[in-house]
């Protein structure tokens, strides 16, 4: 199998920076396999975002790449640039809390700093002009450039817990998906929304519960996440990115 | 010609979902052509999406496979899958109504009910667990696990029939897809908007008529459209999706 | 390298305009290399679209073929068809001011008309049945039908001026990207929103401003852009496409 270079950004679906990213893809390797994860992580979040790359990378396979951006420090220059394998998938992007995740939930994990910067280096755009590139050298077997392991436990900083509880991404069916683990739940505990102290019971699947009924259920990448059956649960249930959940008796 | 690989769901641009999909085919193909036709399908509605699917396919050359999803019983284990060939064209999804406007326009079609259920069968995903390996298998010419192939006449329930005045799609630019055949439509006819009572004549594209005034005419997909020259027809006509139409004198 | 083939259009992200075009190209050419670089293009504005194109397509190799569609005069059978070379990159599109911006920032560029129309050309979609088509014969080095070499100058009407002073384009994060070039504006100078008055000071990039702050900089594609640091410039500053700026002391 080709290795896949997987995109995880906040730059928008439809971007045109996003384009320019797969133009240097394309520059540098032949043919590269480029999937389009996600553009519209929760912008300028990247703790959220980290739970969101840990989930949705699972679905893919060893050996693959991801070039992940959510950085609301835009140009810093004290900002370092990471390459990591977890698990035998890399990732590369900055380090601002984005990769942790990925990082703390593998068994096996080695993380690098990146000093190098190109000379033609923008202000504004490390997507194109510098992970893009580390992309193509990681692909192209080639050494990377300035990089220097250092001990994962000097990166994971901030450390964030396993199991966050607030919601991670509400999908065009209304769907809202929280940073909890599916196989660390018990079916037998309700779901309380803090904001509005609304209670959800668990269900196996949507056709399980009357239509226009919220529930809780284990979702396709092993997340606790909300729905109604037939129906939009963010606006239902008045849900948003970040809202906080917690289980109860 | 490679085989083309065309999905159409309702899963939203940019999803997660599609991405999962994506990564299924290349896990199992080498290299497959994939084209995103449609992912923004009127959500959980198979009839509307029926009629698209079947207008939008119609551009497509024979041997390419559609892996189509518009499913409101999400997870439902009494819902049958669907294997259809039509007219040369190869279509995967769920048996709730979204293949047969494929299947009832074709001159020629074979259908299959899939039993096969595989065994890491998540609850609610059955794009990327069950439909996208049935694409695969499809492609590699190996045959489909658990296929019965039933009389087609058996398996179009409900019947639509072959012209729905409504509207199916609105694009960007505003104009109003319907689900009338322009090779039938008359164009001295006047159509009606039911809503509303706004009466459109027929021209023959955009500069034919002067700038703000609506007319309906016969799109690049064969399908009467309703539009206003250098205007929003959506916003200016109060038109909406599944609003009813009609022809007359 | 392979020849990129990149897509500009205003038809929509997600368009199954879009996905109809990708299939010409793919029916006609042995697996195209096709990047969607913009489909949510100032609608009906070849001015504005012009300005991004040239911005844009300053990403892109030479050799690269760009299929451009921004056009009012949707069936218009008295409107050109032109494909331009400028600097070596190739564009094929409608004669209505789109390419404009390409051609006359080019040093070396020429022009031809094309005369030609595909039997099956429909009223409204030219994007799919000519300008894809003819992207095809360039890609595969077929002479190009009913093509006529005219004198560039003869064709850059309206003449547009160099530098844009309106806002070009806004992103998921709120900067807008106006139609000046960074390396002719003087960072001592102050930028002047004209509706509101507003005044912004240059910085060099987002992190060296305090959050909440508005400023002005040089993008990632060399032109003069407007942006709050963590913030949404568009919002915060009430920004919209086409609105005027100025520099003043």
């Amino acid at each position: 199998m080709l290795i896949m270079i997987v995109l995880f950004t906040d730059y928008g679906q439809g971007s045109p920076y996003v384009a320019q990213i797969k133009a240097v893809l394309h520059q540098h390797l032949k043919r590269p396999v480029i999937i389009d994860l996600m553009h519209e992580a929760p912008v300028h979040q990247p703790m959220l975002s980290s739970y969101l790359l840990a989930a949705w990378s699972s679905s893919f396979e060893s050996g693959s790449v991801f070039l992940a951006v959510v950085d609301p420090d835009v140009g810093d220059r004290k900002q370092r640039a990471a390459v990591v394998v977890a698990d035998g998938k890399w990732f590369v992007g900055p380090d601002n809390g984005l990769l942790n995740m990925v990082a703390s939930q593998a068994r096996k994990v080695r993380w690098w700093d990146i000093h190098w910067r190109p000379k033609d280096l923008s202000n504004t755009f490390h997507g194109r002009d510098l992970y893009a590139r580390l992309v193509c050298k990681l692909i192209a077997r080639e050494p990377l450039p300035g990089a220097e392991e250092v001990p994962v436990t000097a990166r994971l900083k901030p450390f964030w817990e396993a199991q966050l509880p607030q919601v991670l991404f509400i999908d065009r069916f209304g769907n809202a998906m929280t940073g909890l683990d599916f196989s660390r739940a018990d079916q037998n505990q309700t779901l309380i929304i803090e904001n509005s102290g609304q209670r959800l019971s668990y269900a196996r699947t949507f056709s399980s519960v009357p239509p226009g009924k919220g529930f809780w259920y284990g979702n396709s990448s092993g997340k606790v996440e909300i729905a109604v059956n037939r129906g939009h649960a963010a606006e239902k249930l008045n849900l948003h990115l970040g809202d906080h959940v917690r289980f109860s008796q």
